[in-house]
């Protein structure tokens, strides 16, 4: 079976930044994404409870070159004002070349 | 800790296809499975809130032989009809020896 | 973007064992987690809507010292008792440092 190598990145933030999130990664070139429901405890000790809606997960498979868009773009925006995970892995793709 | 490597495979598809997907996973060798709710959008343009009860992830632990046939299964059946993304991904596995 | 790789620990156990789970993985130094949903079968052949409440997914990003601590602590205690999945990849991680 042929694969392409790609990145899935892994985005683990407050529910209520849902809509702000699929957006910026839709116009940074991710051609899809997933969402799933999340919740938990960060190293600043808030509890998911506290949030309004808890947390959401965001993932995107992407190009190399798109994830790390991504990336800069939560670490210039997000990461100073909210409770976000970020983390990369590759993944090897079924039809990748529809995500490159 | 010893742990063994094997194959994590995750596909994300149609809720309705749920079903269907673990007979197969269960018939090409997996021994076991987890199902998540998730929603999302494709490169196709789909929505998840069009269709009937969003997306389903589906993940498998198996072996190397395992996850290959279940990719090719999908590449088969699934990708020509349906909005299905599926990646493998190497883990290490504590007690693995029970999904070889 | 700077990213450090840690490890990304993922359990997937009966959701009654959520808040004992949690504390385990706090007392042996995890700065945080991530939970969510999930059923399934494994290769015990339970189902989970056998079970109360269905499956947990518990998610530490942690160093490769406290992923260790965590799979040998369940090994000893929960792998004996639970049907009960855990398994390791190392991820790249954006603001790694504060995992560590």
């Amino acid at each position: 079976m042929q694969t392409v190598p790609l990145k899935l990145v892994t985005i683990i933030a407050e529910a209520f930044l849902e809509e702000k999130l699929v957006r910026e990664v839709k116009k940074l070139g991710a051609s899809g994404y997933t969402l799933s429901p999340a919740r938990g405890e960060g190293s600043r000790g808030v509890r998911a409870s506290e949030w309004e809606g808890g947390n959401v997960r965001l993932e995107v498979v992407a190009s190399p070159q798109v994830a790390e868009r991504i990336l800069e773009r939560l670490a210039e925006v997000y990461f100073p004002s909210y409770a976000v995970i970020a983390f990369t892995q590759t993944v090897e793709v079924v039809r990748g070349e529809k995500y490159a």
